[in-house]
This record gives C-alpha cells, sequence and structure tokens, in this order.
C-alpha cells in the first residue's frame, strides 16, 4: 500500500519537461494527489497543479514543488538517466535532465501528502499542495499567482517549500532572513559611431566604452557595498564587432544583478545606470545607453518567526546537528511570489542529496567543488536515500507544526 | 581609333568581381594590353594579368593596377551602377562593387600602355603591366610573387602605382617613405574558468580580464609611440559569453594594428602579447592567451630617389600646385610585396576622383567627411573626367622618367 | 564606600594619552586595582599594568581594557572634554582624545574587578586583569605578550574583553566567530623610468601603471571574493610625481586589507601581490614593484563554545532582548593576539554607548550614520549611564561564567 | 678687436639666473648692444631688454634670444660649471643651471648683432634685438608684449629665434609649419567623500575615480586623435590620501597637454574635461571636479613663406646636407607670442650643439638617448664651437635675408 516514491522518482527523472511544458509531470502528480483524495485542478498558470485537502479547522499552509527540468544533456551513467530531447525556447532541439532535483521535490510533496493523509486524525487545518511549472524561468511562481492561486484556492498562512541541494543526505539547512539572493539581468547597450579600424579619431568607439564600463561596474561591489554584504554584478556577456579593423557601431553587455534586499538591489542597478551611461558621455557619446532590465526574481525572505518553528520542528525530528545555516545562497528562487502573493511567511529550506560518504571523503581531499556535483550540472545526481525519506519528512514535519500534531 | 577609356571604366565599374575571382576583368584587361601590342600571360597568380613590351635598351618598368571590387552594395544612382551579387569568401551571396576605384586603375593602366606605345619611338626599355587580383585581401600581390611574377617575366628595375582618393580630381599627391601603412591582424583568446554568474568566486572571469586588455592596449599609443608617429591599436571585435548569469570559460579580441615602419610594427606586436599576456596573469590564468597573427600588410614605403624623380615629372606635367604630400595614410596597400620581391624601388601615388566643384564646396562648408565619399562607401563615385585623365597621364609620366624621353 | 567610577571615567576622559604613553593612566589603574587587593605589576610591554587576584582553584581568567587615545582634537563640548596636546608619533604637537572609548573599557574593568572582589566568596579560580596600551597602533597586546604576560602571570584559560560601540546603551552584541577583520598594510612602489612629460615613449610610465593596478585591485573583491564574505581592499593613498610635465620614476599605493581568515588573508594577500606584478609587466617595467606589508592585526576570532557560554549569561543577565548579533565588524582589534599567545579561547563583544531616545529617533529618521557619533569622530560621547553600568556587568557577568556563581 | 664671444658665454654659462630674476644677463648683453651702436632700454617685461638700430630704409626684423637658466644643479664637471644657487618660485633655496642653453642663444644674439653692425653698410632696415626673460616659465615673452614690446619699439616685420639642440654642431634644422607644440597645464581635483577604509561603502572614492580618469584620459590620444598627430596627455602627479587606512576626500591629477594647432588643443582640452566630469558622475560624486587650466604656451608655428626664405639662406650659408627637417618637437616655447603680438611671421630654427665625433658614436652604437644629453639634464653641455659660430651666423644670414644683402 502506498505511493512507492522511489519508482515515481525514477520515472519522473527519465522523463524530465522543459518549464511550462511539464504535461506529463503535471498528469503523474495530479494523478496521485486526487489518489490520495485531494481536490485537484490542473492548468493552472499554464501546467501548474493544485491539490486542496480541508481537514476542519485551522491555518491553510501550503506545500509547494517546482516541477520542471533544464536544457542540459545529462552524463550521470544511471540506469534511469534521461536521453530526452526537447523544443528549446529558441525553437531548436535541446536535451533535458532534471539537473535541478525539481524530480526530488515533486516526489516528496507527494510522501508529504501521503503522510499527512495518513495521519489525518491528527491535525486539522486546510493542506494546499503546489506543483508549480517554471522555476528555472523564473516564471512560474507568478504565472500561477496571475491565475489565481491565492483567490481560488484558500489563501495559505504559511507557504512551505524546499530544495534538494549539494549537501550530505540526512542534512537540511534553513534560516532567518535572506535565503536565496534576488537576480536581476540588465541589459546595456552602448551607441558609437563605427568607422575604420585605421581611422579611430572618425569613430567614437562603443567597444572600449564597453570595456570601460565593465571595468567600472566592477566598483558596485569593491567600493560601494558593505563588506560581507552579498551583491553579485557579473557580466556575462559582451559583445561588439565582426572584424578586427572596423571599429564597431555598437557593444553589449548582458549583466546579472543578485542582491538579497529591495535596498540593495535598487541601490545596485541604480548604480549599474549611473555608470553605464557616465561611461558613455566619457566617450563623448551623444546618445545614452539602452538600459533594459529584464527577469527580476526578488530575493527569497524567510520569515523569522516562522522559520524558528520550523528550525525547532527539524531539530526534533532530525536532531540538533542535522540542522544547519546554509548561509545566504546566492542561487535564486520564485517561490517568494507565492507567499508576497498570500502576505504569508514563507520559509524555504535546502535538504541534503549527497552521498554522505562521498561527500565527506571530498572534504577531507579538499574537493568538495570538483567531487560532489552541484545543481545544474550533467552529473548532478542525488541519491535516492535517505534523500526522499528526508525531504518528506521535512515537508510533513514543517507542515504539522502548523497543523497541531 | 585608341581605346574609348570611358566606356572601358564604365563597363568595368558596371561588372565588378570579388578578388580571386576577376576572370572577366582579367579578359577585358589582357584582350586590350594584347590589341596595344604586348605579350600577355593570365592566370599569374590565380586570377593576375601579366603584359610585356620589349622595347629595347633600357630599364624595366612595371606599371601595376589592382583589379578587385569590395562586397559592398552600391547606393550611387548611377546610369552605370553595379547591381551584381557573388558568393563571398564565407558561402552566402553578397551585393559586388568598384567601391575602391579599382576599376579607374585598370582604365589608366590600360591608357598609359596605350600612350606609351603610341610614343614607342621616344623611349627604350620594357614595359611590364601587372594587372593585380585580390589586393582587398592583402593576398593578390603575393600570389603573383609566388607564382614567379618576378622570376618568369623581365624583373622590374622600378615598380610604379597608383591610387584614386578622395582629393579634388586634377590632384596627384605623393611623398617619400611611409606612404600608406602595414596592417596586422591579432587575434587573442583568454583562457579563463567558467562558472555560474553568482558565484564569481569559483571563475577566473575571462571577460573582465580582456576588458582590461582593451584599456590597457591603449598605453601603447597613448605612452609607448612618439607623439606624431603613426600607430593605430584598434579593437574591432570583442566576444565572450552568452549569457547573463554565466561566466563564461573564454573571451576573445580581433586587434588591427596600423605601422609604418618594421620597427615600430615589431614593437607594437611585442608591446601586445606582453600587456594581453600580463593581464592573463593579473586575473591568475594559468594558461596564458592564445596569439594569433594573421593577415599581414606591410607598410607602403616609397623609395626616396624614386619619389623624387616621379615628383619632379609630376611637377612639370601638372604643375606645382596640383602635386601636393597627403602624408601617411593609414589604410594599407599590397603592392610593396612586389618592389620587395624585385629588390626594386616603390613609387605610390594617389590622384583625386573627387568633382573638384564639390570638393572646395564641401571643403569651405567644413563638411568633407560627409560630402565627399570614400573609398569603400557605397556612394564612392569617382568623376569619369579629369580623373582618367589624369590617371594615365600620372603613370605614363612616371614611367617616362626612367625610360627616357 | 567603593570606587566613583562616573568620576573615574571622567577624570580619564579629561586625560587621555597616546600609545605606549599611558603613564598618568596606567597609574590610575594600577592604584585603584592595589586598592582593590590584587598583586599589580606595572611597565608590562612598555606602559602596560597587570593586576592579578589568586581566588582558590579554578580557571584563569584574564579580563582584558585597553587604554590609549587617538589623535583627535575633541569637539563634543562636554564639561570633561580633553584638551590635552601631545607629541605625536611624527614628533610634530597633536591634539589627543578618548575618541575610542577606551576611558570606558578600563573603567568598567575597575568597576569588574570591584565586583568580583565584593563576591570573593562566591567564585573561586584566577583573576588576570589586563590594562593594555596601545591597541589603536596595533602594538600594545603583542607587546604585552612579547614582555611575558602569559609565562610571567598566570596563563589565563579564557581571554574576555570589550568594546563600546555607538549601539544603544544597554545592548550588548557579541557572535561566535569572526568579530572583528583582520588587518594588513601593503606599500606598492612601482619602477617606471621618468622623462619628460612631452615625450611618453622614453618613459615607462609608473603612474599610468599604479591607476591601472588601483582599478585592477577592485576584482579581489568583486570577483575573487565569495558573495557575502568579508574582504575589503581600500586603496588609501597614491603618490607620484610632482609636475603636470615631467613623467615621475616611481609611484606608491597605500593598501589595506581586511579579512576574517588567515585562509581569506593568505588569498588577498597573494592577489594584490599578483596583480602589481602583472601590472608592472604590463607596462613593461624591468624591475618588479616593491610590495611591503606591514602592520598586520589579525582577525578577532571568538571561540564557538566559549561565545555561547558568554551569550547564555548575558541572556541571563539582561534579557533575551538585549542581546544581538552584531554581525562581524570591518574594523579590527589586538586582543586576540593575547589569547593566541595563551592558547586560549577568546569572547570579545560589544556593549552601547549610545543616548538610547537619540539612537531610536534617528533609527526612526533614517538618520543614524550622521546623528550618531562613531568611534574615531570628535564627536564621540557615550552617554555615561548605563554604559558603564552594563560594561561593568557584562564583564563581571562573563567572567563568573569560568569562576562559577 | 669685437666682442669675445667664447668668453661672454662662459661667464654666462658660471653665472645663470632663474626666470625674472636675470638682472646681472640683462646687464650683460645690454652692455654688449650699448657698446655696439644700438639704442638700448631695460626693464621690458621685468628683466628684458630690447636694443634698437635704424639703419636706413627696409624692414624691421626681430633677433630674440631668451636668457633665463633652471632650477637645476649642474653636473658637467666643467671648468665654468655654475655653482649658483638662488631662491626658487617656492621660496626654497634651488641649485640653478643653463641647463637649456640660453647662454648660448644671448651669445649667438651678441655674435649675430656684432656682425650685422659690421657690415651695416651692405644692408638696410631696422634690427630689434630682444633678450626676453623667463622663457622656462613660459611668461616672458608675454611680459614683454604686455609690457608694450611692439608699440614702444619698432614693429617687426618678422620674428627670427632659435634654440641650441642635442643635434650635432654644423647642423641647423627648421621646417614650416608647426615647429614645437604648445603646451597646457591641468590641474583636476576629485571631490570624494572620506572614510574609513574599512567601511568603503560609506565613502565616494575619490582615489579609484582619480585612477579610473588617468586610464580613460589615455583614449584621448588613442582614439580620439589622428594617427600621426602629435598629441600628447601625461598625467606628471596624482596625489591622494595619507594612510592605507583611510579613504581620502579628495584626489588631484596634474595633466600635461601637448598639441600643435587651436584645433587640436581646442579638442584635447574639451575631451580632457569630458572625461574627468563623466568619471566623477561615474563614482556618484555630487560635485563635479574642479578642473583648472593653467600655463598656457601656444604652438610654435613657423610661417610657410618666411621658413622657405631662411632655409634657403641656411642651404646656402651651410650647404644643403647641413639642413635638416627636425620634424615637430613636443617640447614648447613663448616665442610665438611676440610674433603673434607684432602680427608678422614667426622663423624659429634649431642648432646643434653635440660634439659631432661623439654623436655619430652614440647613433651607430644606438645609445643617443643615454650618450647625448638633452636639455634639461645636468649634464646639458654644448660644445663651444662650432656651435656658436654656427648660432651667430645662422641669425646674422636669416636677417640678412630681410634685410638685403
Amino acid at each position: 500500500m502506498g505511493i512507492d516514491l522511489e519508482s515515481v522518482y525514477r520515472d519522473l527523472h527519465t522523463h524530465p519537461e522543459l518549464g511550462f511544458a511539464e504535461t506529463r509531470t503535471a498528469q503523474v502528480a495530479a494523478g496521485h494527489l486526487r489518489d490520495l483524495g485531494l481536490t485537484v485542478t490542473t492548468g493552472i498558470g499554464g501546467t501548474g497543479v493544485v491539490g486542496v485537502l480541508e481537514n476542519g479547522e485551522g491555518p491553510v499552509v501550503a506545500l509547494r514543488a517546482d516541477m520542471d527540468g533544464l536544457p542540459v544533456e545529462e552524463r550521470t551513467g544511471l540506469g534511469y538517466a534521461s536521453t530526452v530531447r526537447a523544443v528549446g525556447p529558441d525553437g531548436t532541439d535541446v536535451p533535458v535532465m532534471h539537473a535541478c532535483g525539481h524530480d526530488v521535490h515533486v516526489t516528496c510533496l507527494l510522501g508529504a501528502v501521503e503522510d499527512l493523509v495518513t495521519r489525518r486524525g491528527t491535525w486539522s487545518g486546510t493542506l494546499v499542495a503546489v506543483v508549480q511549472p517554471a522555476e528555472e524561468l523564473v516564471a512560474g511562481a507568478q504565472a500561477m499567482v496571475d491565475d489565481g492561486l491565492v483567490e481560488r484556492f484558500p489563501k495559505p498562512d504559511v507557504v512551505l517549500g524546499q530544495h534538494v541541494a549539494p549537501l550530505p543526505a540526512g542534512i537540511v539547512g534553513l534560516r532567518p532572513g535572506p535565503t536565496m539572493a534576488g537576480s536581476d539581468s540588465v541589459t546595456v547597450t552602448f551607441h558609437g559611431r563605427g568607422g575604420h579600424g585605421s581611422r579611430p579619431q572618425t569613430t567614437v568607439d562603443p567597444l572600449l566604452t564597453a570595456c570601460h564600463a565593465v571595468v567600472r561596474l566592477q566598483s558596485i561591489v569593491s567600493r560601494e557595498s558593505e563588506p560581507g554584504e552579498i551583491v553579485v554584478v557579473s557580466v556575462g556577456a559582451i559583445h561588439a564587432g565582426s572584424a578586427d579593423n572596423v571599429v564597431p557601431a555598437e557593444a553589449t553587455l548582458s549583466i546579472n544583478v543578485r542582491t538579497v534586499s529591495d535596498k540593495s538591489r535598487t541601490r545596485v542597478l541604480t548604480a549599474v545606470r549611473r555608470i553605464v551611461e557616465a561611461e558613455a558621455a566619457a566617450a563623448g557619446m551623444t546618445t545614452p545607453p539602452t538600459v533594459v532590465e529584464s527577469k527580476h526574481a526578488p530575493a527569497t525572505i524567510n520569515d523569522e518567526a516562522a522559520t524558528a518553528r520550523v528550525r525547532a520542528t527539524f531539530v526534533e525530528t532530525f536532531g540538533e546537528q542535522a540542522v544547519i545555516d546554509p548561509g545566504t545562497v546566492t542561487g535564486s528562487e520564485d517561490v517568494g511570489a507565492i507567499a508576497t502573493a498570500a502576505g504569508a511567511p514563507l520559509v524555504f529550506w535546502f535538504f541534503g542529496g549527497a552521498d554522505p560518504a562521498a561527500f565527506a571523503a571530498a572534504a577531507a581531499a579538499g574537493t568538495l567543488d570538483s567531487d560532489i556535483p552541484s545543481n545544474h550540472s550533467p552529473f548532478f545526481a542525488p541519491v535516492v536515500q535517505p534523500t526522499l525519506d528526508v525531504g518528506v519528512a521535512a515537508l510533513s514535519a514543517a507542515a504539522r507544526e502548523w497543523f497541531g500534531r
């Protein structure tokens, strides 16, 4: 009896789907949730699934799992590895892999719901299971919100979510406050005046200007941010020109900004704009650079009080030594959009997926970075157990902290 | 009787051909040279043509014209404008235009040969007419040399050539010593370590390094070159990365260097290498950057004594006011390869193709740069006369300076 | 009966002395310690004072206060403000002020010793009171160690110390691990080749090289450090040249580095050296830059277990809300030298000296930075109470955590 | 009979005087001029001397020599070396040396006047001998002009002057058009916000900004100037800060600009201002930098026609091989101010002072820069002859070109 979670996990792993194309995954999740007695609605925010279980008076607790895969070619060598290919966002054929562990998340959500259903006599309240699309596109949570997630369904009093991480399986990590950084993409195009490379004086060189801007942007982190503050300004791409002997007319930068507060975010984005505009002015450009901000993921901020409650229950469940503060991670998440829409506290945590023995050996050898594949790696392969068991137990325990035990 | 030069010119202009594909142009030139009594060989260095006229004792004088067009879409609106398209070097379909006036050069060479043939009783020596392919590719002169230009045919005692320029028609410009700059292409690839944009500390950022290098390269001209020395270091292209949130593993610069002496060239290329290697070291890269030097066109250096002779005959032919010193031009040419191979002095000059009245008006208005189309412009359109007459007279007069008059 | 701490404090404040010149302060402290029954030795490490009280079996607890003032002209307007002037390190006459609150520290140490003496029947162990000179010179702790602090006197089992800070009076702040950053001074001199400013090509420009180095150094923080890691690389001074038209032969940078771990410190200092050497190479300098490291203050690292004990006793003493985590402060301290010499755990904490009402108003107005004077400001003026009471209670309570209560 | 020029020269060399303090030198010159029969006025523009000889109908020819020494400590080891010290502009005691050869200039002027007086029967016109102070301060010519040089004395129809140079003695060098560059001094002060080096986020770092500006200024020469155009932008001094751990509030640059035309000068000074203002904006400074332009010496531009006449007479006097084109020199002069004030053509030339054999040996060894001391070197020591003879002959011959022979 009960769901064979390991089989579910391997099946999902073998059949990854890209963001907003998770039809099969949604169907699998919706089927199990229905079997468990929840009222299930599909197609929320594209491919999202919502399952509701009303179990008497009490708080509304949302448990959220994301379900999309990544355009990565799996190289784990696992028996259940993915060989899936799909049409990518730009129309080309791409490989697909669950390289970020969202298959683990969906499986653990099903396990936790099953556990809560099994114990339903011991708690009361309303459970909302949220299976979200397109987290990797920083778009699925907002899509579900825009599609009525907190109006058409019971509005959560707390939003709980989790992410498998390259920590030893058995470990859970959480912290109050900033948990994951917010991310912004900024594209800057400098408009110079092109010309022959042998006559620079007739040009306004956008390539040199872009280089000065890249160099100048470093000071946002090195001089304008508080030491110890999490701020990243990475220029991931620069493109200008096509021949050595022609000064191009334009140069483009693709900038990624990571911050952990609105204040910091505003300050950094303002500084980026200030610097690129000033560098264009230094070059004598008459047209200011075009600055386009896109793809904003807010920082994932855990509620202080709610996190203290979850932490306490984790300590009780797993033991003091198993509960760590992972620090603020500079990666980004979109789960916060759901909590923001609900006006509810968020608690989001990490749980280990790495083989503990391998982790310990790598840590001892100082080779963690190379030996333990991180999320998004083609080699990312959580050990099945105790990863699933811990993920299920964590989600269930956290929910019961609100539902009463 | 005689060649109708204006018709020849318009016909060549209407039928431009890309470098090493000048089969029709070569045929036209070869036909006229044969008609004039020269011994003509085709297919030298690909599509090159050599015509020889032995006219008694005396020096061997090579008159060189280049004949290739450019992948530019003509926008002159002339009745005889080109609408030709051809397969470009990268296999794509490209427009073709005589945007650099090589059609003028071929026409004037035919006119000058005709003039010399007409006067053959007044001079003695050996005339070698060289119709060269692929000057724009900085490859045709060397190709003809490699195919035996100075061994299979009489070895020149002097090499004479000319280029139509955005000066008023009627003007000729020449100078002893450096006439056109040499050009070198240098491609630099920095080898960093890529990673996620949110974790710069795990990367060695090649994009930032490339930007520092571009900025640092400026000092070759600003600090390491003598004020007034012609040195250009242009970075025409920079490419790195494809996404804002990923630090790429490599970054590539395409650099163009212009110099007017071997000493200067060696110094600048050494400095480029020194700087990019040091910037890689500053970044902590363990692999030095890959530096590839390609496409070298030597500086075009006019022989002092031979140029003085040509200058004197030009002053006699056109008047003192019509002969100017155009300064050293930072554009490049490959005619020097022929003189170098022959061990003979080179004299290369410019002659005006711009409408004198339009030139004067633009000069008065300070709008020369915008109103008088330069070589390589889609609007480049020399006035037919007196451009052709001057080009013919200049080439013939210069040759007779050696042949005796 | 008892020491009139407020009078002691005002007296010390009125009579500040520079580092290693604290003869009067040492005398005052030694007098009170003797009066309290301690065995007092003066002149340890210059002007340092050590008082020992053996009170039965038990641990040796060192309580450390620093006692030097700063060359700052007091502008507090207080009735007991300093008007002292002294001969500074460079031989000039300078104003002196207790602008960093070391007068508070000495006073609180006397109060805590008095408290412990009063309660001597309730605890057992050995109390070592350390009154340290020249903390501002990052030299006094090491001077006392070098003078036998941990050999000539009972070797501490724990070292406790505290610092008054611009927090509301009544608040204490402490954290396990990195509490204050380590500080290193690095002086870099580039050796170029000078010459006339009109002939840069004859020079190797050290000024431009120094500027490139300053710019390049930014990437140590922006790219090579983990986001959220406390690393500061500040270039505080640059000097080169004396006339606009002469390229100087040398340029000098004064660099300050702040880090919170040995690993980080080594990494950053190595990167500074790597970058300045590479920039010299980029400039074509044949002599590498001279790099001199000086004035090293290690990071102040609180022992995890010992800090947990102190924190617990503070919570008990002052209440949960009064005990905060101040984060790691980028300022530096030399108290760690004593703990390192003793091989004992260190616990160092902050306690508030700001008027709570003024603090709250400034916080509400967002004007904390301008309204609440920080340490080293000429306006720095802790409120006398409850600052002294809290400082005394904190030091005493922390000591009793080891002595037993 | 006649002036013993070598003695005069050695005497002047032994007794150098700083700009505007040339009282002894002026007295010597005035004495000889009076002895030669000229009407002499002293104290023009401070210490300047004007001698006039009216010799019938004809043009007014001004012969100008400058007479000030430099604050350089002589190290020539000559028997007549200077050991003079004087009070420098900043009030300190400085050594003084004729390190720029102005003693040669005064001597040659006296010799040329004597020669012209001797030949007075062979020419007619008005000779104006101008002995100018403070050329090194770029101030003396203008001071004489401001004091009525071209109103109180016959207004010149041509201004002639010369400078001894590190060319072989016996050589004269001149060229039409730009002969020496103009020079401008620009001081830039960036106004940031200082603070503790451990808290860069509270500062606006003027030191980093100044470094970015220095780096950015390079592009004026490398990208905004025509290849081959004489433009120099040298930052000769940068100063900011006094301690490694304090971010200073200000940073200052001393910039020297060399150009050879008004158009170029305006363009470059505008670009300097544009760049430093933009860099301040990039840093987020609310106050723009203070930009002070001072010490302007205009370019020394030789009149084309007048120079052709002088060149012809030099070829006649010294032979074709002795007359060279030295190119445009990037050093600066203020003689142009006199010609500008008079509205008269200027001809200014160089004549060699180096020992020809030593010069030839150094040229052969490629050690000219190190072996032949340049002007302003403490080793600058022209050979007395034929330097003086050539300087006298050149000045006299040039004057007679106008006076008739």
